[in-house]
């Protein structure tokens, strides 16, 4: 069974390719939309011993001359630094504007070799294979690209969109529990967005396991979801905001806890502090944020952190580029399938998450 | 007089304006196309201090929170780790992306500015007031943003249009006649791709003064064309490289070059000697070169370089990002009006510049 979602931008048309067995026929699957030219395969120090000879042989057999470029696994591969050793590697194998850009790893390799075809000789193609469940659901699809500075998280990047996203739901099997249940985090966000049968279908799953036996319909459904609101919104100017429902909160607490706590894990913990103290404010539907909270806590995610509410908290969020001229555009859920935004001014965050605001609704 | 030239591009419509005296009245400008948000005016040292407060002064009293960022004047300010500083300087001005960045300055100005508002928080609003006639008339218009790397002139760089260019002809009252001439060897590249009227026009300047005397009409000219170019293609996938007229041969003894040639200079070298092997070879009409040459060095432009030929010449031709699959793309005239692309493959480079290639037409 392959599953297809198109993504049809004003500029770019792509599609989104769920299979499983797909990492094994990727020379085919590029061929069909890249001219030979030369490709790098860009990938980690955990995956790429996993695929990447073999997709290079793949590669090769297809016709198109392919290098593998290798990163140390971890976030603090998503950085200038690492992008500048990438951009000489290709330099070195005189790759120009008739050349590609293969990410096969998760979301750091996406994001990193995203912002290198992005900037590279201002821009060279790019295909997602995205091999984490996190990066499958999310973060290859709607073409937002990153590298860290030490003062933020994604301070720096682009909108770029690939050429086409290639996912192998076969590559879960060897992701631990952890990363399964943080993928699975922002699989339930776009339940919770979308509502309806998706938020059904999040309903059916307790245990990790359910995660991978279930993996191409929830794939598939969370990158449709997706695809329809970046395709409404490209640049996040408005709808797309939603689906920072729980980031607000989750990138503050992600980046005090330098590195001990999953992207997917802090966002869990965002959304479930969230739900609660809208619910609280009676702004949304009594019993979703339990419906909610249940969901991420079968899988094993954790659901608040001591990191809330600490100064270096408040400074965090204020910093977020979510913040827009003094006010903070938080999203919630009037109830599943209901997501709206409340902002809050900056200067009252403090009061806001106390839980004793006097909402102005 | 002002006089305005439309960009518009699938995505993004936007004005240059070119008028004299309208680095006074920048807050009003401004005004009308952005609503009140922070702006960041980055300027360098040497520009900075004819224009800088005064620009500030003028955006506040239109009610923009305006905040003054200066770098090291010249190009090794067109760097990441320069970038950074900018990026640092936003974040802890908290600039969000309801701000934007103004560029108050020459090319190196222009691209760093941009690059950086192209990838703060992937992208805020921009626009470019370009000082130098090389800026007013090349630069600023077409969305190219770029910065250095150590081994190679704009490798890194994006494709991101500014919101409005405001021109201002005065200030090239202040700039060296080194630098008119140096900005006048692009109009002269547009003047002969364009033909007509236009290389007509090129034909009446014999003195630098000439330059500024009638730079209104010849940065019309040259925007006006630069625009047609661009609008037909933004991504530089076809037309766009005939603009690339001299750049190949010249981007390669600007980097050899070290900081001596400025990139005007590189670029008059580049443009007399290929017109001059072109017509050698019978490609380029009888009389061209000479009628091109002439225009250049009636102003002072340097016409030949010895840097020219050495194998570091041919190292960096190949590591151009003109080079596509093995091909350079060279752009020659037919005449005056008619620009065309010789693709040279990279193995024959040296042949064909030794003037010995036998040519299949």
């Amino acid at each position: 069974m392959t599953l297809e979602v198109s993504v049809n931008l004003p500029d770019k048309t792509y599609k989104v390719l769920i299979h499983r067995g797909l990492i094994h026929h990727l020379g085919n699957r590029l061929s069909r939309i890249w001219r030979p030219g030369k490709v790098a395969v860009i990938s980690d120090s955990t995956v790429g011993p996993l695929y990447q000879d073999q997709v290079i042989r793949q590669l090769r057999t297809a016709g198109f001359p392919a290098t593998s470029l290798k990163v140390p696994a971890g976030e603090s591969s998503k950085s200038w630094e690492t992008a500048v050793t990438l951009y000489r590697a290709l330099i070195d194998h005189h790759f120009t504007r008739s050349d590609g850009i293969v990410a096969l790893g998760g979301g750091v390799i996406g994001d990193l070799a995203g912002f290198v075809a992005s900037t590279y000789m201002r821009g060279i193609a790019f295909v997602q294979v995205p091999t984490s469940l996190l990066a499958q659901v999310d973060s290859s699809v709607g073409g937002k690209t990153a590298v860290n500075l030490d003062t933020g998280k994604n301070i720096v990047g682009t909108f770029y969109q690939p050429d086409a996203v290639f996912i192998d739901p076969d590559t879960l099997e060897t992701l631990p529990d952890r990363y399964i249940a943080e993928g699975y985090a922002e699989i339930v966000k776009m339940s919770a967005l979308s509502g309806g049968s998706f938020w059904e279908t999040t309903g059916q799953i307790h245990h990790p396991e359910d995660i991978v036996a279930r993996a191409e319909v929830l794939i598939q459904k969370s990158v449709a979801f997706k695809a329809r609101i970046v395709i409404a919104d490209e640049k996040e100017s408005g709808l797309r905001q939603i689906l920072n429902f729980g980031h607000t909160i989750g990138h503050a607490i992600e980046l005090q806890a330098k590195g001990t706590l999953a992207h997917g894990e802090a966002i869990s913990i965002g959304m479930a502090r969230l739900s609660q103290l809208f619910e609280n404010y009676g702004l949304t539907e009594s019993g979703t944020s339990r419906s909610l909270i249940q969901r991420l806590q079968e899988v094993g995610l954790p659901l608040d952190s001591s990191l809330i509410g600490t100064s270096d908290f408040y400074h965090k969020i204020i910093s977020d580029k979510k913040n827009h001229g003094g006010r903070l555009n938080l999203v919630y859920l009037k109830k599943p399938g209901e997501p709206a935004l409340y902002p809050v001014p900056t200067d009252r965050l403090q009061l806001f998450f106390s839980g004793k605001n006097s909402l102005e609704s």
